[in-house]
């Protein structure tokens, strides 16, 4: 793309920089942040600048946090011997919004991945061995996505913890509730065959 | 969404501003770029920031231009009597990249839309009067989107002109080159006939 303006040039490289966002969707965005007053441009701007500065991470379950340590660590009411181990922040929402899970997490960060050069040492997994060693934690409940880097990342934990008397356990696969076998991909269905549940427990949840 | 993060909340809001992206996406967008290094995050804002500091527009055609005339207004090859009426600076890009244009530009800066409470005022349709009036136009060509608020632009600058001897003329509508007469709406199928050109014509480009 041949633009006319320097400063336009820039503008859509950078913005093109970020995921599924090619260089004619930025184009367009940013056109759009030219037709609109100044100063949505400049709040735009200084909103990423202080997300940069100013996100804190909770001390404990590595969420986003303004506090120290987050509102659901802090909290009375969760089980704190069930820890659930996610990538990051959606994950935690995603799982708060089903209403159904009472314990702490721990968040990752990412997950393992070579091909990205992502070890170990850059997700938050030393720490959550640590808590896992002072014996805080009775279950950890893994669910990271049923990618291959998500379960690398499970069983390199798991390896960590091993012997340390924590009951480990993973959130169920299966296929999707209200859809139809018939459109379900095989993987997905043979887990839930080879996964199967007695038919009493199912009738309570 | 309940985001644990005021900082976060803000950021993903400037972002889903923008068109096309949803609170999900701005999300997604957002922790890639904590993710990030972050002196890419300040790059992005510097260059959002500079570009509504520093955008220039050529006093002539209106496009986007560091200088202030740009090149395409100062270039001699250009026939300077044909001048093409057309929305933005990306239509100025996709007609150069034919490479069938030799005349000049007029960029309007958007289309008369009074659901978005764009007037004429909003545009630069003032300057482009002016500039038929002051005789320096010969052919005035019509390249706007064929919408509803394409057509009422065309037709008000069409009045706004009217009398002073200048031919207008508007883009051709019609089949797209290489696709099936079966599959093509029918309002441009329509057109396409109602235009018809004559054979010997077609046949030389």
């Amino acid at each position: 793309m041949d633009l006319p303006s320097k400063w336009l040039e820039r503008a859509v490289d950078e913005v093109a920089q970020l995921p599924g966002i090619g260089k004619r969707t930025a184009l367009r965005l940013v056109l759009h942040l030219l037709k609109r007053p100044s100063v949505q441009t400049q709040q735009l701007a200084q909103a990423l600048t202080d997300l940069r500065t100013n996100i804190k991470y909770c001390r404990e379950c590595h969420n986003m946090s303004d506090q120290d340590i987050c509102g659901l660590c802090t909290s009375s009411k969760r089980d704190r011997g069930l820890v659930m181990v996610v990538e990051d922040v959606r994950d935690v929402m995603a799982i708060e919004a089903t209403g159904q899970y009472g314990g702490l997490y721990h968040v990752l960060g990412g997950k393992i991945s070579p091909m990205e050069g992502i070890g170990p040492q850059d997700l938050t997994i030393g720490a959550l061995v640590e808590k896992a060693k002072s014996g805080s934690i009775s279950e950890l409940i893994f669910a990271l996505s049923s990618t291959m880097e998500g379960d690398t990342t499970n069983f390199y934990i798991f390896r960590q913890i091993e012997g340390l008397g924590i009951k480990t356990s993973t959130i169920a696969r299966g296929i999707s509730v209200g859809d139809e076998l018939a459109y379900a991909d095989e993987v997905t269905l043979g887990r839930s065959i080879l996964q199967r549940i007695p038919f009493e427990l199912a009738l309570k949840s």
